[in-house]
């Protein structure tokens, strides 16, 4: 069977070879069970486990195009303009039911990048690139592989080339050939769900020049294999995390899930030649990157949508906790909260059913309108969390800690005086302000804020990309024409 | 041959029988050859040549569903998602040519309106509406007919119903009912296109009751029917359009084209049952309103699209002609303008790629988006506008007549001192000026800026939409469900 | 007596010599009596009545710190903090009762500014411009002047500096030394009130270099001298103004008050040595240029909000007419209308109570401020004005014109459609509309709007100054000493 | 000597009799030396320090108005609008020197507040609460106590009065009246500084009416008064503040300081009569809580326009070191940054400079611009943290924990790929990122976001302000004179 279950997926990772892995200052030896690795695990867990649940499996599963089976949609080569759809509305569902990022999208994001470029790499050089990616992804599908798409660099100095760095091991870069393979060298930043990953599906993170050449390396490494090193990234509120009873659950506010990020460090690792998509053929880093953070920010306009449904739902439950849910002003700023929300969630699905085959045979989004989704991503969930915070009131960051419900000194009065409107349970108003405060502050905060603003690239990224795709010169030729210009 | 061209449709309209018009205190006897009147027309006559361009033809027309002839696309019944996206596309084809409002779109939207509640309507009641809409539709298809839909009422005083006013009139209603038909009486205010229209399609502003019945009337009457006047509206800039010489030209800013809104006066005009397809059944009126105002709130995403590029051209084009386009913050204002623009387009794909089929078998968009939609609409333009203003520099508004570059006194003297970048011609330079200040402050700034706030219904009415179509039961079980409340 | 009244200013335009006027392609012989015009100069009058009106008088005037005179303080040297507030106050006023721009604080604030840089000048030159310049000030005072502030030059080709131009006219500069003064040449455009003046005090555009030196003078000549002529600048809806009759006047929206832009200009015109206030001094340019922008800056945040306190106003009366000024949104958004008024006046005030003495005695604003506060004015009366439009409804643009109303023939049915709340008259309700218009899309939106994005510097100009004037090195400091960098 | 050092105030603190404080459930017996409190308690404490320092002395004393001492500034009276001015001046450096809230404001605005309205009502009841009040100052000001401004009451239902809520208690009030005093109940949440402070003084939230006499309280006690539970406020990423070593102070991002807020619970305290202000007078409560409101919305024209100021600085660090601090778009955000702040400030010292005198004597700020200023307090910080999170790229939130820096097995490859433009210590590098998450995610984003959403009222409160205040009647009559409606 294919498709496996979010317990599965948890027994394959214990599978794993052992990796290194530092936190807080020391190695961790067991990450599945590690307290605040575990909730981000939790959330990868969720891409399996709803594939299951039959009010979802339509949307969570497709028929493969190489073999016909049914697989998770995360390991599929998209087939229409339907399919880009079914992604959004996919990626909507995870974020409402994890409230947080759940890591899987980059990986199948970057599969549909790598083969279509490897199919073009092909046509022009007479490679065999395609075919070896082919095999991959039969495996990636058979195995129901969580991949991680690894393309950020840490960058070093970036007003210099990767070839120009002092220290060239910034970009990751083959430092020897070998007639089975290469071995590379470098580190990636910002890897989401890196530690939760069955493999590094690595690839160039900028357009490379000739003389970059031994920088233009795309390939897969297990995560275990040897060489490669984490570094647990710290976040807001991590070490609530750490206190594992029932008042820390209520305290983390979303108890059960959470995201990852982490920097891999690649220390001379081997790759042997079947794992390699691309080995120097610079000319192709542009396609390789455009299309994958094409795919990457148009997947923005589902998962932040589904956790944004969730800002919404804080915002209406809080109010009608604090008693306050008919005053038009409170009705009005969750309508805008809706309204911008909806706004991205147009933008995912419209730069999908814009969408076009490409000569390797699946679909590619509309890359302009994809730029545009993305950039809207960098601003409207901060007015959407800026809109949750006025609606909530100001007692998400001045609450006592759910300790003092727990103890029986303080008990009492804490839920005295934290009453809200009448019948509703203390504590309950109290869970509702911790998840405001993990959404607009805490865990949640990082992937919903600033994820929003670089995930896939930056906002000055797309910008770039939308000026460029605009054909401004047709447009300047329409207002000619109505003034009548001749030019 | 069903087609027609722009030039057999100005001819159509002068075979009409003689229409009743007020403009500027006096009767107007020839509105195909008024200026003020021309302009606006030549907007219409747009949507009939482009159908013949083969560049734009395959989006223009389209198979009927009813005969299978092919037809223009302003008279079709969306039979697919893909033909919701195309009527967004054709529509800002005809926003980019004609830099205005082409007034086609509120029939095309009306007749899909109808259609589908004729259909729920005949199967509550048993009622017979859709097939006489049906043959209506074959007209329309056969005649190639500007169908002017015609729903806002005036509204008198607006905290009371209609049966409720002072003046039963301020809402269109039945004053007699006869075997072979009715007679209506009343008015409707901010008629776009009317004068250009063939047939006015009636249909009522708002949801009714029991007590409203005489007012749940919808009904189609021809352009020149007896008992109907027509009071031009006055528009910013309208006399620029009485100087019919080159120089006034130059000063109008778009020489060719214009808008039009009228107020209608129904005085007693009679409707023969065959022309009836709601006369009572009040229960429908929401159906009717909300889906003709959600077909007509997606075309926003398409019409002011298109405008809206020509903004973008106008703005590439001064600040080339001023010599700064290379200045960064140009650059990056010309980006936002797109990027604000493409992200209303994406809101017009969005709510046509999310339709379902409806009863009656036609496509109808997905409401909530579609509200999403227009609600931007309210919105950016106005943002866009201030950025074109911004880049355009300051003479726009302070540019002597071009009657000053005709005048042989002062012709060098204006040129010397209004030069540009080197290469530049002047009066070039002035007639992108003066079209700046048609889209923003002039007659194109009626339809870019108040049409896109105020036509398909005003932003509030978008947010009691958008607030009610949300589902937030659903929205607030995910946030309770994450912070672990029972509830 | 020092205070001339209006109608004293207005007798005093016509005692001066002949001016030769451009507009619409004639010769203007008589100005003051030409109905576009004259509505610009009502405006100025008020400054001259309201000085007069007990209410105002003491906002309107000071006592002269030369002569001890009580003078309008439009002549006025601000001698303390407190004296720039009371001018952003006086301005304030005087936009809300003419409800647009009235054309005489660009003079203010050049007399200003050239008091100061003549001191300057004299202590590092020994010349003796300021005195020069006082016994200027003089005239102006007892004369009660208003003064033209001629600073913009048209510029030509925006990437060279003025000595490179193709042309060099356009930029003003000298064309002749001659022992009794100098003859200039060149042209000032976007000039405020340029015909509504007694004199054009003539000031450089940008700070010059060494090889500029004829560029940098500075010097005033009486709008009637010898050599000059005026180009009158068309505007929106400009020619409503010709139809002098009631219905007219209906139509204008503000019947009585409008603005004044030119181009002006200057063909070898002569400069007698007592009005030279800078003659190649072009190190003592950037100063000039920048506290007179700054003091010009400032205005903005007086005079435009006394014009938004009528945008408030039509907001809140047309509510009121149309019976919805109860609706909570209404009531919101005309909040927000107040809101961002009051952010431009707190804008205004406060570059005011920062600012400081000069060494030449008089108080200048603070420079930071005063650029953040035009910065405001380039965004805020934008959506002021969008949310005028939002409240009004549509009607503002697709109303009959009012001869409609005039008319015995279309008067009753006019007046019995566009009736809206009960008791109130439909001409009033139609008035505030045309005001509406007037103030958003017409002759007052190029002051309220265009004027606002570029008098006194495009926001580009205010971005430089806040960037340059921040002491960025002094915030890094306060981060990185939180931060414990030691650096 | 009144001024006292920070030394000394710390010293005070630990003189105060026992306090009872819960926090993360358990007894805190030693506040001051406590990690997490301490940081709260450096920021109070500068607010001593700096009153020594040259550079601020100025702005950080005046001249007492009731003892002609040089006292702390924020124990004044403020006695002209250059005062209230120096106040904003004085809370900005508070602010730049913090980075965090030092909560001390509320205190003064608190006296301010009392000692008007107390005058006011002993006016109108021949009570003697001025003079208890002005003997209360002496002490404040003598002791240079830290007073925490006591006004938000839990509230409980909020759509109930107090005197109709379930429990009582949800307001502070009187449950007994003796000869020598009152005895009080109730809680008061969002305490700034609670445990920080000398004395708690008293007020009440909102208007009351006659049945709600017994909440009608005005008074003070002391901190370490019988009766007092305090309840600490958890807040985003306070563990981090545990760890106190070298890395946990990185990991903290501001290592020194942070706020402070608290629920304070008073069971049954007794108030003796000279600490009583007010007992009963309901008809105060509103002038109490609008002054109070106004000074309260003014102080954050100012704190947060420091902490701002902070902001800035680091995104100008983190641009530098991460070697982009030349490109246009980063140039032109911080130029946002900064834009906004200022306009924040120019808000804090308009409405200060428009402040006027008091029937008391002393000078209250003018309360529309305060509200106006709040209410823009409530917006631009969120843009300003985002353009921050923006120019700062997406490290903060990924960067492994500095304990990996100081771990020798890890340090090396940290150090190696988290290097940024060459010359900058990646530990450098790494402590500005951590700042900018204290600043935008932890600890002080709670002061920086939340509080100035919140603090000294919700952002509808203001509007309601806003709209009360502004005199809509006015400016009807502005619009309707130019629109020459007789009315």
């Amino acid at each position: 069977m294919v498709l496996k279950t979010g317990e599965e997926y948890i027994e394959s990772l214990r599978k794993r070879g052992p990796l290194t892995i530092y936190m807080l200052g020391e190695k961790v030896e067991n990450p599945v069970d590690h307290p605040i690795i575990r909730a981000s695990i939790n959330s990868v867990a969720l891409t399996y486990d709803l594939a299951h649940n039959p009010e979802f499996s339509d949307l969570m599963t497709a028929k493969s195009v190489i073999t016909g089976n049914t697989i998770n949609r995360f390991c599929h080569l998209h087939k229409s303009t339907e399919d880009l759809q079914n992604k959004v509305k996919m990626l909507r569902v995870l974020g409402q039911a994890s409230g947080t990022c759940f890591q899987r999208c980059v990986g199948m994001d970057s599969l549909n990048a790598v083969y279509l470029t490897t199919y073009e790499i092909d046509q022009q050089f007479q490679t065999d690139y395609n075919q070896r990616f082919i095999d991959y992804i039969k495996m990636a599908e058979a195995e129901d592989w969580v991949i991680d798409g690894c393309m950020t660099d840490p960058k070093g100095d970036r007003s210099k080339r990767p070839s120009e760095q002092q220290d060239p091991d910034v970009y990751v870069h083959v430092v020897e050939r070998r007639n089975d393979g290469v071995v590379i060298r470098g580190a990636k930043a910002h890897q989401t769900g890196a530690i939760n990953s069955h493999e590094h599906l690595i690839m160039p993170t900028l357009s490379m020049r000739n003389e970059d050449k031994d920088y233009a390396i795309c390939c897969s490494v297990p995560a275990d294999a040897k060489g490669i090193t984490y570094y647990y990234g710290r976040q807001s509120c991590d070490l609530r995390r750490l206190d594992e009873t029932e008042a820390g659950d209520v305290d983390c506010g979303n108890p059960l899930f959470g995201g990852q990020e982490c920097l891999i460090v690649f220390d001379d690792v081997f790759v042997p030649n079947e794992r390699i998509f691309m080995n120097g053929e610079s000319e192709f880093c542009t396609r390789l990157v455009e299309s994958f953070s094409a795919y990457h920010r148009q997947s923005y306009g589902g998962c932040k949508v589904g956790v944004g449904d969730v800002l919404v739902g804080a915002a209406a439950s809080i109010a009608e906790y604090n008693g306050v849910e008919k005053a038009s002003h409170i009705r009005d700023k969750i309508t805008e909260m809706i309204h911008l929300n909806e706004t991205l969630y147009s933008c995912g699905i419209a730069c999908s059913a814009a969408g076009h085959k490409t000569p390797a045979g699946n679909y590619l989004v509309d890359l302009l309108l994809a730029n545009v989704c993305k950039q809207n991503v960098t601003r409207f969930p901060y007015e959407i969390s800026r809109l949750l915070q006025d609606i909530a009131g100001g007692l998400f960051v001045t609450c006592p800690s759910a300790r003092e419900l727990r103890n029986p000194e303080t008990r009492e009065i804490v839920e005295k005086y934290l009453v809200g409107a009448e019948g509703v349970d203390t504590l309950d108003r109290i869970k509702i302000l911790r998840l405001i405060e993990n959404l607009t502050l805490g865990r949640a905060a990082v992937g919903y804020l600033t994820e929003s603003m670089h995930g896939a690239g930056s906002p000055q990224a797309q910008r770039i990309m939308i000026n460029r795709l605009s054909d401004l010169e047709k447009k300047k030729k329409l207002a000619k024409n109505l003034a009548q210009v001749s030019d």
